[in-house]
């Protein structure tokens, strides 16, 4: 049981937070809008605590939930604040229609943000491969992640396990560009028939 | 039941020849090596025919079923004795350590091959995530597929389904771009902790 903090007051922070709650670990919730960290806060209950904005957060492991727009804005914003810690990269570069991915073909978000953090900060991708709805119902689905740092990768797949779902580690941070591209083709399959209550997954031993 | 094509005289072609046997159709194996394409049929048994190199195949559906770099060569070939065909791409277009994609990143060899074919053939990528030993074993597993034409993907759908495994349309052609991503994830996923007996799926309401 840790301590971790969520950068975001959105409903992947929401899903996320009550994940970890339930999962024995304290959560700091911390937004720009500290009302709406305040009060995603208060709904997550006893254990969940606010941030300051802007400062160190409290958690060795930091999700950064925010659109992917603001993401490198913010790491950048944070600079030595995130100083020794492991951010977590929740998010999907989607273009409008979610159709492509609109940034560069050659990075992920991922990459762009350790680009801009700290030397001694870790990224790690995770969890963006999951629709909201899906985490929160909490069944035990696929959580792939991606990093270049196996202490970090270590501890963002026991957060995960304790969370009661299953870490499929992908390979180095530049396997974020395909986790960030398998989340267009979750969206492929969800219109094209399967719908929406979905999540990409490892089959193994083909099993059904 | 329906008799297919499969241009291709390797593993990958001998376990789809296998699955489509079993599933009760015919199938005529083509290879430039005439002797290896020989030797493939007479393993699979009755039901497999060998056609002739360079002359228009008996099915409808043509597994392409090559090495990636010889996917778009033969197809030019092949010219318009492709015509009015379903031409399945199987490839992945890896590297030389299966680290990142051996093509650029604007395409796919589904792309590609859909390039340079007459304009009347349709190209369906699929089979490109399964290991040839999963798609041997014959247990019930994800096929993920992409095509721009309805009705390919209709049929491609249906013969999947008759070998006893699962169509997974993901979308348009330019889904097989990330098709091709996902091999490498696959190839990421098999080498950091879960090895080779795996396949990418899809969970279906969070199921285990």
């Amino acid at each position: 049981m840790s301590s971790i903090s969520i950068i975001g007051s959105g409903n992947m922070a929401g899903a996320i937070g009550a994940l970890a709650l339930r999962g024995g670990h304290t959560v700091e919730v911390v937004g720009r809008d500290s009302d709406k960290a305040t009060a995603l806060a208060r709904a997550l209950g006893p254990g969940a605590t606010v941030g300051t904005w802007g400062h160190a957060p409290v958690g060795d492991i930091v999700i950064l939930a925010v659109l992917f727009a603001g993401a490198v804005p913010i790491v950048s914003e944070y600079g030595e604040e995130l100083a020794d810690k492991i951010v977590v990269d929740i998010t999907n570069p989607f273009n409008a229609d979610a159709s492509a991915l609109a940034i560069p073909h050659d990075t992920s978000v991922a990459q762009q943000i350790s680009d801009v953090a700290p030397a001694s900060t870790q990224v790690v991708k995770a969890f963006n491969t999951l629709f909201r709805h899906i985490l929160a119902a909490g069944d035990p689905v696929d959580v792939f992640i991606a990093g270049d740092d196996a202490k970090a990768k270590a501890k963002v797949s026991a957060f995960i396990t304790s969370l009661g779902l299953r870490p499929r580690d992908t390979g180095d941070l530049s396997m974020a560009h395909w986790l960030e591209g398998a989340g267009l083709l979750e969206m492929g399959l969800a219109r094209n028939g399967l719908g929406f209550d979905i999540s990409l997954g490892v089959q193994v031993g083909g099993a059904e």
